[in-house]
């Protein structure tokens, strides 16, 4: 096979996807807006993936590393944007010229809300035809640039949640979209995947509870072993049960916070079945060791707050369901960054969900409009 | 002068009062609930008083030294709780059937709302005595108990903020209660002291945005000083706007928290000019090696939230002025605590206002019913 697969973004998880669909037979297209971070990956002519669960290094020739995106997308039928969640809209913009009803743009990963939100970008960009978006809960690889144009893949995800927006196109992108990666599990619609978002639910207690340890140490701490105390604990649990019950009432499918933790590998099943984040947390082996951010200008508040939790708590309101924990660490995090991520964030009207009711939120997951 | 006041409580506070009043000519009778916390000065028959700002050591002579109120309150005039604040309405329900029209009950302090909270304790224990209290709007002394019978004192306040409720009881009360300390500077009513309570603006902040550094460590860090970051200064900052507009729009007279924290000499003047609680709490010397808390099971919390911020962000919702940062920090510190600060705390319906609006709160504080 040599299917031309579009990769957008060159970060930790852009390299990875370029360097492994290439080394499985795709040929890869690589796109970043600033010719300074494709520098090193066009003089080598392709990036060096280790793999450290199989321990072997492949080097992957990439044959277009472009900062044109029509150069990027010419013959590509999957356009995947493996870029930080800030930046789906900016690229709905770069795109909205030139998409058309056989492209499937795949946001790896969608974060909460992310194909509603490309969508809706698009249409106020005047966009008229059906795109067809689809996106995983979570990135498929856990990666770290480690060299110039060199990547490291400690783990590819596997029975990743995957759906697509609108819903209706699902049967007929499935298919595609599973020859990248074998392991996606359809959901019925882009909030059942947007629930899953985990961080969302994780880091802004953690980063916010702590928030004088993380400036005054500059992160010189173990986020997530030495962070998460009995207390901070106790504040991830608030947001879950809240989330949960906002999910019950829109018929969302969702899963608690500790069972998703444990399902991805990060703790142990005897864990999990305490229910206690704070337990779950001191059960974990692969994030004992990872320090703090340095400061607060960090994704796991612009992120897991701005494009997290303020779609949550939104809706929450849409289904009438109090969020008073989430709705207290945005009102936190905006002060503490100076930003109203309330209304920077992801809200219901950049979802395109602004007039949409908790009834007809279904049939607008399905049709893409109402 | 040989006066007698009732001093009740034998913490910090209660026994530097009771042996500053005896070496100043009051006669004093020293009341504590449990025998074992008046054992000690009972065996001694008084109190050693170390004045480290006069260098100087005497000892108090302490006549009565009690579990029993009634004695505790013979023959005086002057009834003075210098207990913490979530012990008000104990002794409101235990004075109740003794009190008089003659007695003076003198908080000290009063935190926010405590003479309200105290009156409508009396009333719903069925008292229809015109009873008179007033208040400090913090502890005159600083103290710490350093040994049996022994207290040391570092500074004694002076221009206290002082208030009577009902106000009108103020003229009549001011010069006995000035004889025991002349700095006391007269209000208009409690609200206005109440507001002054530097506490409830600056500890939720520095412990709720630090949970995590406070359980880690059990308190190994200079909680002031290394603490009060940029972004938890700036949560101070924000709880300290609410609480102006809250005053503001009830004609409350008050002060910014750092123009308060430099009059009280924690920090300089040119500090104090930038409008920044971080910028204060930098140039703050006094509280610079003061260690944190060593749990969140502290009266940083129990009394900074349940009876600062909760009877704050309720007076803002009298005022129509809302208190987004008051709510987060009430809703992040119950979680954590697993109290619901936002009933077990102050609420208006305690302090004896459920029914009084904003129209008609100071005449309520002036004659003590409408």
């Amino acid at each position: 096979m040599s299917e031309i697969i579009a990769v957008l973004g060159s970060g930790n998880g852009g390299l990875a996807a370029a360097a492994d669909l290439t080394l499985r037979g795709f040929r890869v297209h690589l796109f970043n807006r600033r010719a300074e971070s494709l520098a090193a990956v066009r003089e080598r002519g392709g990036i060096t993936l280790i793999d450290t669960q199989a321990d072997q290094t492949e080097f992957a020739p990439i044959p277009v590393v472009t900062t044109d995106i029509e150069q990027a997308i010419a013959g590509a039928q999957v356009i995947m944007l493996a870029v930080p969640v800030t930046a789906h809209a900016y690229y709905a913009e770069l795109l909205a010229p030139y998409l058309t009803a056989d492209h499937i743009v795949f946001l790896n990963p969608g974060h909460t809300g992310g194909g509603l939100h490309f969508m809706q970008t698009l249409r106020d960009s005047g966009v008229t035809t059906p795109v067809r978006t689809c996106e995983v809960s979570t990135l498929t690889y856990t990666s770290r640039i480690t060299g110039p144009a060199e990547v490291t893949c400690y783990l590819r995800a596997r029975e990743v949640p995957f759906a697509a927006f609108p819903g209706k196109y699902a049967p007929a992108i499935i298919d595609t979209v599973r020859a990248l990666y074998p392991g996606l599990q359809l959901y019925d619609n882009v909030l059942d995947t947007a629930f899953l978002n985990i961080n969302a639910i994780e880091h802004p207690p953690q980063i916010l509870c702590n928030a004088g340890w993380v400036e005054h140490t500059q992160g010189d701490y173990y986020f997530y072993y030495e962070g998460t105390t009995p207390a901070v604990g106790r504040v991830i649990d608030a947001v879950d049960a809240e989330r949960l019950a906002v999910a019950d009432r829109l018929n969302i499918k969702t899963k608690s916070f500790v069972d998703m933790f444990c399902e991805v590998g990060y703790t142990t099943a005897e864990a999990a079945q305490t229910g206690s984040a704070y337990q779950a947390l001191q059960a974990s082996e692969p994030n004992r060791k990872i320090k703090a951010p340095k400061s607060l200008d960090h994704r796991y508040i612009h992120e897991d707050v701005g494009y997290g939790l303020v779609p949550l708590a939104q809706f929450g309101a849409m289904a009438g369901v109090p969020t008073p924990t989430m709705n207290s660490l945005i009102q936190m995090a905006s002060i503490m960054n100076q930003i109203d991520y309330a209304t920077t964030g992801r809200t219901l009207h950049k979802l395109g969900l602004a007039a949409v009711s908790a009834e007809q939120l279904h049939e607008f997951l399905f049709e893409g409009d109402i």
